[in-house]
């Protein structure tokens, strides 16, 4: 029996992972951190949860959970884990950290985009970006996981083989991605009331996200170069869904079997990431629930342009369940174990 | 291995059974009945599907199917299935109906509402009314069950304990219900475009809903004498979720912990009805995508009313999982196999 | 030029009277009170207004304001005005006040339902309850109105002419309403966020609401005694409208002429009640953006009930717009000055 | 009184376009055309207009009509009014069509992308494009206007005046647009259910869509060479709003002030378009119900990308409320006679 603590558990991807644990075998969720919540029962919070988990929230550090668990969800907001985290709490449990602070390896680039000092520099290093499909083998035996940002996972897993392939120019991507509210948080914040993002769109940290030097840190690894993206994110109003539509230059002429090929190549074994059929386009509600990532794409030849269109659920595949696939890998685990959801419709 | 043929195969209900069917141990699904999408692979038409099932849309008769099936699901329109089943086909395969063909016992009354002549009349007294936690003995045995619909479900369950030990005065009950929009069905209707019910709700049929002889009839039981309700359903914004609110005068002036060992009474042991905590209300965001029906209930000193509020997920407990939950009761399989699926929030 | 001031000018009903009253003819916004927002350009807060309003947010006290302004909107919590309001200040200057705290005469019920002790009784009397279309005459020579809530303006006018002809036995009503999310308010709370509310439907304050002795004292004096009413309130997810749905015993059986007879005695020559054709149900979304209340009923024989029907925009005749149209009144503008929106479908 | 007749009068945008004209002054509804509605009173579609207009749709010829109306709107699918319309009938009577008929100059563009034949390629010549801000005077004497599409107002107008001044690279736009559902139009088909799109985003006829040429030609006379764009269109679950995200090259490095320099040098004057201030993104829910359309834009130094973002109503400014501003030009009304709505938030 592995034992689970969720610190942030509060929260829409916290309380995400302990839903899906609670239908993992094998394992058994021991802390639900949250300090606001402390002391409440669970399933008065998450009243889905009512009769199904039993457990109160507790106020419990980080440094004493690990003597208690095998492995820990961090599901914080970006700061926290770094400066608490030392090579002594890896030693006794691992960790799949829900935030950015392990995902980019240059230091100088997070302290710039975040606006915080990292304080444990040293484990950067041994940190492995959770991008599960790219990175299984370090995954299975990492200590430290930086689980990607919904916004990343969709963005880099729909252009990867193209770039790893360097089919498209390196510089050309513009990613347009849009975003469910659930992506904002669970904090008590006028901008995310249902009267002020229903029935609206919005671009929002147009030219300044900070997804955008995880997507490029990523994508230059594919390409074997740094390189920049231009990425763009939006809100619009549903609960759940990243639907990104990357736009860019072909090296040259491609057709349209050349293409479905290189995603093959890369994906066809994948349990959770489909290409569509030819013209079909991914709707976010189709992978709504589940950890699928579906991919789309279209060759334009009038533009010398190819269009890549990846959806997925940010709170799943671009959070909670990509964050449990991990957990299974590291844990030896089949791969699906707990989240073969299938996405529902409507 | 259980042969499974559904008839109204991608209408909302219909594409819920096979949804769920295709996580469900020991069962096969073996045709996917639909006349208008005939030849089409279904995975196109429920994207959610694709890579996990690959059959086509087929147009066969339930004559032809019954002899290769175990069961069929029917989530076909009023009217169809009373037209065409007979003994000899419920010799051959077991049937659950998701229509009211065979809901009501006296057969006036359903031509009366449904404005239909029932063509098999014969079989009214053998089809068992498939609500689960109420007629479990009567569905192992059954042949044919006619499923409820969802507001009835939910109106009735919510109300059935109090019925039964004739604590409310039996023709006070007024119910109103909302509902999600899929209840109206996946049929091409300007009534149902996005533009024409987001952002606006509506009561409707007011006074002439077909479901009110279906609560009265099984209330009726319940009580031991005919009575009569006041039900009016509301369409809101969303997609899924039944919320039922029933006001009753009490007969007497009754504590919260008599209503309450009431409810424990009938329902402490149900794996799928939740009698919420004291003064909780439920919602229908913490039962959706799940076979559960949640229970509060408040009594009103002032007025002398009893306040019960009920809500489940239409196309679950309120059809598709429902359904399941029969269909396991039928074949011998746990009553929770493969309909144990845990609210999903947000 | 009538110089107007509103305090809760950040508030969502506070924002519409802004936005209402700059389209109404001599009439100048001369103060926009907030303390949280103070100092910022209103233009930024409300950015639909952008170029369009070019006044910053202040803070500064009611006295203070009653020597530069003729009339001075409260849009403000409970409990504020009653706190800080006196007859000199209304001998300089009108209020509508659009909180609870003058809307019901008895100060023990006001203290008990809102759990606040009233520092101005003593005002009471004086003010009026803003039903326009129930107390034109009084509101026309007030100093103070009380402006109804949004339930309790949807609830009462549509069963005033009923109860005031004494057709619906005095106790028997039964009101269940569904708001949208506007009326829960602008905080900052987890409650109303995005993903807290949207795709849910929930019944709240069962038994409780504070509107409720405002609903029945305004009807027990159409009725001409006291009387009580069952009222539920439940959210529904969308921006605006409230649909109240009421059951009523009538005293005897009646005939729908009969019932409209009597509504057109006292709603047919009202600008903005109007009575739906036979057997229509209202919907919110046609009456979104305007001043109007449509009304429509059905008598069922079966249970000798009427079952009434009232859609009205919360923001709007709800609040804002009633408001403005009280203010009309005082002043001496046509009564549908600033106020003639036509609903906006879709 | 200028009598007016509208043709496809129960769609979205032909009964946006009574909506207006039953505020506008001097102005006339003469005839409300609709086929599939013919002699039903329109207050019974629109609810809303309930009281408001009374009078019946009608099957009424283009022809007869031009003999007694002095402006029809054409509010009609594609193919419809090159197929009907001829200079006799232009000499009688003025239209402002909503299709794109008369959009495009060069016809075998038209046919190509329209997949239709054109019947009056003659009149191609003589129609002007409507988009007021661009052609006005052109407009003033026009007899035939042919309405731009949502997208393309928003796309171009936001563009236009950094291609006029040849600011960006000429092939480099890239233009990724979302719209609400009203832009599907009112058929009945599954598509647009409110289940099938609450609660999703998709892209669509990607690389394909109509709105691709228009948009090209109109920015290419700005330019003053033929040029290409990228346009994908996106569908997401909110009734009105269109927010353009368009990502170009900068011919070179240029400065916040520079930029918004020709920005005011074309729109400062401008009533109905807002320049916002530095680094606030447009949202729809600000332009919701009005005619304005908003425009932001960041400078990326990063990439040496601008991001431009223009936000409108797909029913206003994107249909409707243009073709009244046209129509106000063409008769010599003030422009924003019967437009001038403040925009609704929430």
């Amino acid at each position: 029996m592995i034992r689970v603590g969720i610190i942030g558990s509060t929260g829409y991807a916290g309380a995400e992972i302990a839903r899906l644990l609670l239908g993992h075998k094998d394992t058994e969720i021991r802390f639900l951190v949250s300090r606001s919540f402390a002391g409440q029962p669970y399933e008065d919070i998450f009243r889905n949860l009512f009769t199904i988990i039993e457990k109160d929230c507790e106020d419990i550090s980080l440094k004493e959970m690990a003597d208690e668990a095998d492995v820990i969800f961090t599901a914080t907001p970006q700061g926290y884990l770094q400066g608490v985290l030392s090579g002594d709490i890896l030693d006794k449990c691992r960790i799949i950290d829900m935030s950015a602070d392990y995902r980019i390896k240059d230091v100088s680039v997070y302290e710039k985009w975040y606006s915080l000092e990292h304080h444990s520099p040293e484990l950067l290093n041994e940190a492995v970006y959770g991008l599960t499909e790219v990175n299984r083998d370090a995954i299975r035996k990492a200590r430290l996981i930086a689980n990607p940002g919904c916004y990343t996972t969709c963005s880099i897993l729909t252009a990867y083989p193209l770039m790893k392939e360097h089919l498209i120019e390196r510089d050309s991507l513009i990613i347009n991605a849009l975003s469910g509210v659930s992506g904002a948080g669970r904090g008590a914040k006028i901008a995310n009331l249902f009267c002020e993002v229903n029935e609206s769109a919005k671009a929002y940290s147009v030219a300044t996200h900070r997804h955008t030097p995880e997507i490029e840190e990523q994508l230059g690894l594919a390409y074997g170069e740094d390189l920049t993206v231009q990425f763009t994110p939006h809100l619009v109003p549903m609960h759940r869904g990243i639907l990104a539509t990357e736009v860019a230059k072909t090296v040259r002429k491609v057709s349209y079997e050349e293409i479905k090929d290189v995603y093959d190549k890369y994906y066809a074994k994948e349990r959770f990431i489909r290409v569509l059929k030819k013209d079909m386009c991914p709707e976010t509600r189709f992978v709504e629930g589940s950890n699928y990532l579906d991919i789309g794409f279209k060759i334009d030849e009038r533009t010398g342009n190819i269009i890549l269109m990846g959806a997925l659920d940010n709170l799943e595949k671009g959070a909670a369940s990509q964050a449990v696939q991990n957990f299974n890998v590291m844990f030896g685990f089949a791969e699906e174990e707990g989240i073969d959801m299938i996405p529902m419709v409507p």
